[in-house]
Parts: structure tokens; C-alpha cells; sequence
């Protein structure tokens, strides 16, 4: 068997080594153009000619959670296309997203400005009735940050394509109950799959539903948010804020607007990283899986997007 | 019956209608110099000119978490001191510690520093196995903390008088196992009552038996630390930071060396606020259980300081 790994980010030198420990019976190999035919290929954010020249692929790994950059690429016809189902990044997305849910409902942010400033303050504590927090999509990560939040008692709703039933959250479920989930959520976390459906989803008007002092928080993808959009949104009074991981141009560009906008916090897409080891072995175990013919979970669905 | 109400902060015009409208039958009034006798007394940092006038009391309600203010005071022999349970500070508690252990170990901090440079800024992710969390004191706020903690895959550590059986807490009891205790936590989050045993509790000696790089994390009493040696610690390097919620004296004095050190994140005791709507109802509840005859939850053993 043999296994071919490319990545975007040049970080072969570990993975590569890794793959080969948790899979002995595979010749794993850094693909380059000309490879010989592989059985699997592991990517992030592949070349066209990787696919082109690997016709018999039996499964494609994409190494980070969402698959918009690699369904932009022309797939073989029937390549079944596997994501990771967690290997450690929902955690780290529920720590991101509690974070910036704690740090603006409880003010954190301006108790550190005031004592900068050597200001012992006092600020009259809010009612979490009045901030709930609406989660946009309840996949592996949705699910995962919607149980955090609500540990913390908060109300809160969900999102998704279809209808969900998940303890302590409140289920919206397609096009037709966007609205009514916006209006009733306050702090709005965006952690879709980017597809044609939902870009550009949090344009002008669906700003306008979010419940007024609104915040948003997006550790999805950039092209969710309409940036000049959001900005009017916040100038106006309309939103309190946000916290932005993801950007239509990563690095964000020098210069951008968000960079020094006083009430948004510009993280450099931190929130949720793929953690090699466990990435590696969730892959070998799913490459097992297929060897033997047994189902994996994760499977892309390319009409859907995600 | 007749309740009184007394608290240094001056807040009876909103306390004093809303004990009235939760006990309809009772006269619930400001007690003041020469007051007729009461029932019971509600009350926070009351004086001793309180108790020595009140001697027929059968009960007193303070309403904060913690009682050490209380029990500097003579109090008539056997009578019954009631803490209130929780009332909405146990869930602040674990948002305020939550975000403080998150904020330190994602380097929230660190990146907000790097972007407020324009700085888009990478930093190899942590291993959460390396950032145990201790919890010294698993009263309810403490049980509560662990369990958030607990909740975002950290290894957490508890220490308390008596050993505690908490799903996901290491458990360690008594003075003999507070070394042990140190050695095994990064960062140490201290949520104990402040009494002759534990003040000081945090000298030179203790701190630097935390793991290197540790972190403290004070929402108890500012006299849990001492000031000059949380400071040498972080001076020589063996520990990493610090937040503090509580100072030896508040609101924290101009010119203290906390103020401006740049490793202590310093808010003005906001961790866990008395939550007045709850407290009422609770403190309501409870004297319908003691009229009645029923025994209550959160009596205080004087002799224990808690």
C-alpha cells in the first residue's frame, strides 16, 4: 500500500515519519509531480496535478477541518473525500469561543483598560438571560461548543441545515428559521462549512436580525462575513463588537480596517489547530477501516459542500 | 417575625422591598442603633454593636461567600451563621477562573499584544497535559471550578481538608498532601475560605513548589497570597503569571506593585458577585425551613472558619 502526503505548508518533515510509524505495513512518501500511483493521499490545500496524476486514489484525507479549498479543485468522480472528525480541535474551538463568550459578557475586556489605568471600577453585573448565544452550524466542532457554552448557563440556540436535538439548545434548522435564530441570539458564533450557501452569510440584513448590542464571534471561514457589512454594523451601534479568527485574506492585509477597530479582536486563525498526532493516528485508523471495508465517519459530501 | 438588614456597601433601598415581597409575612426593616429585637438578621461585614444588641436572633444570613469578616466579630454562643449555597456566584466563579486558565494557556494575551502591533503571530500550540490545574478548596464554588475546568480536557488537580471523590479531579486532603498537591499543579486556582490555617497559605515556600512556569489564579481572599513573594516568584522566573481577583486591602491601594507589573492581570473583586434576586429567594427559602422547623444547608462551623 502506498501513501502519498502533501501540504500548502511545507510541514512534511514530521508528518511524513508520523504516518509511516502508525502505519508500517505503507510505503508513505511526500508527493511531487510524477509520483508513482498511490492508494491514499493525505492533503492540505493540494495542487490540481496531485489529483490529475493520482486517477486511483481509493480515499482522499483532507488534514484540516473545512474542505472548501480542496472541493474548489476538480476531483476524480466517486473519490471519497474524508475530513478528521475532532482529533482535538473541537477542545480547542470550545476554549477559543468560551473565551470571547466569557471576555465580553463579563466585561473582562474593559475591567483591563480601566486598570491600566490604575481605575479600581465597578461595572453592574448583567443577566445571561439577556446574551444568548446562537451557534451557526452543529457539526463535530458546533456540537462541542454549543455543550461549553451552555455549561456556563447560558441560553442557547443552534443553527443547521436540518433540525437537531441537543440538551440545553434550542434548534433552528434551515433557511427559513435563519431570521428568527438571529433574532433570538445576541452573541452569534459563525462555525459553518464554507459553501455557495453560506457565504456571505452574515451580510447587511442578517446583521440587522441579531438582537441589538449584538456580538459575533466567526472562527469559520472569512467569506461568512461581509467585512464592510460588519463594520457598518458596529459603527452604527447596532453590534457591541466581535472577535474575528478567519479573514478573507489570510494574513490579514496591513492596513485592513479590523486590524485597529476598538471593539474587534483580530486573531491570527488560532482558534482551532490540527494537532499532528492526533491527527495522524485518527487517518491511519480510518485508512485501516477502508482497507478492511469497514464505513468511516467523515465523509464528504461534495453536492452539499461539507 | 421580625428581619433586619444590615450591610456595610449601603445597597437596603433595593434588598430591604425585596426581602418584604419574599416574606409577606414578616416586618423586614434597616436595623439601626436601638432596634427592636429580631428573628433574624440579614447582613454583610455588620458591627459588633449589631450582635451585642440582637442576642435573641435565631439566625444569621450573610450574604456573601465567605464569612471570615463575620468571624473577627463575638457572636452570641450557638447562634446559627448561614452562608448562602450558591446564588449565582458559583457559575461566575467558573466563567472568571475558565477564562483566566484559557486566556494563559492559548496566549490570548501574547496575541492580542502581537495584534495590537499588526502583528500576525504564531505560537507552536501547548500540550494541555503540560498546564494541570490545581484547585486549592472544593467547597461548592470550588467543585463547581473543577468541573468547568475539568470540562475543557485540562488534568485538574483538588485539594481540600477532607478527600473529595469529583469525576476527572485528582484528589488531595489534608496539610500532609499540599506539597504533593503543588507539585502535581501548573496552575494553582485558589478558592478557599480564609481562616488561621490557610492564611499565608501562599508564601515563598508553597509557590515554589508549584510546577515551573506555573500560574496563579486568587478569587478567595487577598490574605490566601503573600504579595512580596507571589512577586519574587515572578521575578525569578519560576512562575509564569498571575490574576487576582482579591487584595489584602481593596479597593487595591494606588502605588501597589500589582498595579503595573506586567505578568498580573488584576480586576477589581468581580470574580463571583452576590446576585441579589437569588439571594433573597434563597435566604427566604431557608427561614420558611427554619420556622418550620427543617434543618438548612450552609451552616457555618465556627470553630472550622467555614
Amino acid at each position: 500500500m502506498r501513501v502519498v502526503y502533501y501540504s500548502v505548508d511545507q510541514d512534511h518533515a514530521r508528518w511524513i515519519p508520523g504516518l509511516q510509524a502508525a502505519l508500517p505495513q505503507a510505503e508513505v512518501s511526500l508527493w511531487a509531480p510524477g509520483a508513482p500511483p498511490a492508494d491514499y493521499a493525505v492533503v492540505w490545500k493540494p495542487p490540481q496535478q496531485l489529483l490529475d496524476e493520482q486517477p486511483g486514489l481509493k480515499a482522499l484525507f483532507n488534514t484540516g477541518a473545512g474542505v472548501d479549498a480542496l472541493l474548489q479543485l476538480r476531483l476524480p468522480a466517486g473519490l471519497p473525500v474524508i475530513r478528521l472528525d475532532d482529533a482535538g480541535m473541537s477542545v480547542q474551538m470550545a476554549e477559543y469561543v468560551c473565551h470571547a463568550v466569557i471576555r465580553h459578557f463579563r466585561e473582562f475586556d474593559g475591567y483591563e483598560a480601566d486598570m491600566a489605568h490604575g481605575k479600581w471600577s465597578f461595572r453592574k453585573p448583567r443577566s445571561r438571560l439577556d446574551y444568548p448565544v446562537g451557534i451557526l452550524g452543529l457539526g463535530v466542532l458546533g456540537e462541542r461548543v454549543a455543550r461549553s457554552v451552555a455549561q456556563f448557563d447560558f441560553p442557547v440556540n443552534g443553527w443547521s441545515r436540518s433540525p437537531k436535538t441537543l440538551p440545553g439548545v434550542q434548534s433552528f434548522a434551515g433557511a427559513d428559521q435563519l431570521d428568527a435564530f438571529l433574532a433570538a441570539s445576541r452573541i452569534v458564533v459563525c462555525l459553518l462549512p464554507l459553501t455557495p450557501d453560506t457565504r456571505d452569510l452574515l451580510n447587511a440584513q442578517r446583521l440587522a436580525r441579531i438582537r441589538p448590542g449584538g456580538y459575533v464571534i466567526n472562527v469559520a471561514r472569512g467569506a461568512h462575513v461581509v467585512d464592510a457589512d460588519l463594520l457598518a454594523a458596529l459603527d452604527s451601534g447596532h453590534l457591541a463588537g466581535a472577535t474575528l479568527d478567519v479573514f478573507r485574506t489570510e494574513p490579514l492585509p496591513a492596513g485592513h480596517p479590523f486590524w485597529q477597530h476598538p471593539r474587534i479582536t483580530v486573531t491570527p486563525h488560532t482558534s482551532a489547530r490540527t494537532l499532528r498526532s492526533e491527527s495522524i493516528a485518527q487517518i491511519a485508523g480510518k485508512i485501516g477501516a477502508l482497507q478492511r471495508g469497514e464505513p468511516v465517519a467523515g465523509k464528504v459530501d461534495p453536492s452539499r459542500g461539507y
